[in-house]
């Protein structure tokens, strides 16, 4: 027995030492908290520091002028105050509500994350702690949990464009069940914005946590969902394509070679894909898109051009426009150049989708864009459901356009 | 046209802004950097701060006696200087061998990840930054990359144990051409450790890229690779979980009601439900195990305790005895107190594994139990493979024991 006994100290040895390492950077505090009167406190322990400031969502939003006459809002970084033992604190001055917030810290200029807070995100090069505020069941907070419910299934999956001459990542959710019942499905796929890849939906988007959380409440239709990579220069998101970890800032300039419109032209290999891969209804009325910000733009033309795919067209802060995205030249590809005949394809009587969904916030910087692009429809007699909300362009409205969206399609 | 150049002007104002996000922190500097000598340069901006420190094992080792015979390997933190601009900087004092590595800052005694560098992994509650050096094809820093090669599915995904009473999210790898091929293949179930969960070997462990590399240059068999969660407390990973963002130092302590050898006795779930939703082939040396550390444990009692299921074992740095991990009370569970009758029934004339793999770092503090655990089979007669290598227990080994025990499997 002696030997088996010192086989388990050894073991335990490790569980110790582990132990020690799980305290990320030794701190001893709380942060962040969500205290009993719905304020949120932050806290930083760090005796030596000259200042520590922290920048979130959760913070009180402040306007500024975007000189065209739409407004910006933002939330500017606030500071912590030092208290006894050198830990830092700030608490929000009202109750914050419900919902999935990320935030950072800098300290002595040097942006950082909350040393006590382990859950981090990437958002391409946006590195970012997160925090859920839920205080009862079906509030924002609980339906961007992971909730004792039935779960689907996330993929990193890779599929071959001949279009762009090389393989891609896209990430696919099939909905609870989907192994085992034989069944076929309706097809949404969601698009993320500029600064994004194909994981940014399940991400902070909390796409898969809203779809199994609708679903089992009997809200949304099961569904497939596919989330693709619209950086049409990139294979995958970064760190798990073959440019390794080059650090982001690098990769996103990186698009030479690529022609325009290239990401919209490759989209029907993306549906031949899922298409041969999985279970899926072919209908029109069995596909949905829709995107945030660049991804609006991208759904906007996509639908658009190929004009009778989608029974259902979301834009969330679409930067919704005729022309090719972060250029300036005369549009020359087709997808863009022929807007106003696509756009009459596309509302053809009889063929207009079942759901053309705009969405933008109030203090959204891309809201003059969104409205002309209604005004444009307004005059042609194009329909569509104008969906307006407080707040600018944040993950914190694109999350609840898809709660609405994604209850609205293939019903 | 007017409206149309507007709506771009916008999206070209978003764009910017995004751009400007992109740099973490600000920071203009590049760390890490491998020269063109081949040793690293850690660099961090920080012009307020005292002290800045690296830590990461890319470090020169140093080894501490664990009383018991054995020493332990660490990597101790050494102090960046002080340059130009409020530039801090460290380099190698020797070439750094081609490999996967992991490292964090601790800048005025609180520890913090590399602003310069937006590559974080999660380890429970370990956050560090990721680094890969990769001088030439086929090197560790290759084989540990995403390369243009076919690459297999990774999904995360849940089953419903009985015997624990819960859903529990597993990940599953399926190689390039699951989808189409039709065909069956063999299962490598590969556990995590103390301190792990169901993406860590897909994390930090790039066992995906392993595979996917592997198999592309004709090294190993296309198979299925299941990644569990071994920890029969949890049902998912930090933040995957219905516990939501708490702390990982709170969730490793609740272990209450989980009874003995839990992990274990729920391992024929899990065999059961991959063999259901895959095309698995499923006779006994078409199921390979192994894990590190604590996952070395669990596979020896695994393969143990269900002595007929494993055609393949592996141990890596395990922390191999017959009573229950994480205790010193004495083991109840069947599981650990039929140890000698239950080798002795794997081991069985013409009923042994058809590889049974022992690896363990010379400097791995638990290199005595392993060697105790040799000692018992060599008294016994009971075949086994063992790879001795350098340095203690980290990742670096397992890595590379993955990567040979998975050349050695189903052929």
């Amino acid at each position: 027995m002696k030997k088996i006994l010192f086989i388990t100290s050894a073991f335990l040895m490790a569980g110790s030492l582990l132990a020690q390492q799980n305290l990320f950077g030794g701190a001893q505090i709380k942060s962040p908290e969500v205290n009993p009167d719905g304020t949120i406190t932050i806290r930083f322990q760090g005796p030596k520091a000259k200042s520590v400031k922290v920048e979130g969502d959760f913070l009180p939003e402040q306007l500024i002028e975007t000189g065209n006459g739409g407004v910006w809002a933002i939330h500017p970084a606030v500071d912590l105050k030092e208290g006894q033992n050198g830990v830092w604190e700030y608490t929000t001055p009202e109750p914050v509500p419900a919902d999935y917030y990320t935030y950072t810290l800098t300290v002595d200029g040097i942006k950082t994350v909350d040393p006590a807070n382990v859950y981090i995100n990437r958002d391409v090069a946006t590195i970012t702690n997160q925090l859920i505020v839920s205080r009862e069941k079906g509030d924002n907070g609980d339906l961007f949990s992971v909730n004792d419910v039935p779960h689907g299934t996330v993929r990193a999956m890779w599929y071959h464009s001949k279009e762009l001459g090389t393989d891609r990542r896209l990430t696919v959710y099939t909905p609870a069940g989907y192994e085992t019942s034989g069944k076929k499905y309706p097809v949404f796929y969601l698009l993320h914005g500029a600064g994004g890849d194909e994981t940014a939906w399940y991400t902070q988007g909390r796409a898969t946590q809203i779809l199994d959380n609708l679903i089992a409440a009997g809200k949304a239709e099961p569904m497939i969902l596919v989330m693709t990579n619209g950086n049409a220069w990139d294979t995958a998101a970064p760190g798990e394509s073959s440019k390794g970890f080059a650090q982001p800032g690098a990769l996103s300039t990186s698009r030479e070679g690529v022609k325009e419109a290239a990401f919209e032209l490759h989209f029907p290999e993306v549906i031949s894909f899922i298409e041969k891969n999985f279970r899926c209804k072919t209908d029109k009325n069995s596909r949905a898109i829709a995107g945030l910000s660049m991804g609006g733009f991208h759904s906007q033309a996509i639908s658009r051009y190929y004009n009778q795919k989608f029974g259902y067209v979301g834009l969330f802060s679409g930067a919704t426009g005729g022309v090719q995205a972060m250029s300036q030249k005369p549009a020359e590809s087709p997808v863009y150049t022929q807007f106003d005949a696509d756009m009459a394809k596309q509302f053809a009587k009889g063929k207009a989708p079942k759901l053309y969904f705009i969405a933008c916030g109030k203090t959204d910087f891309v809201l003059p864009g969104v409205n002309a692009l209604r005004a444009y429809m307004d005059e042609k007699g194009y329909p569509y459901e104008w969906r307006e909300s407080e707040g600018g362009h944040i993950w914190r409205n694109w999350r609840n356009y898809l709660v609405e969206y994604s209850q609205k399609i293939f019903k």
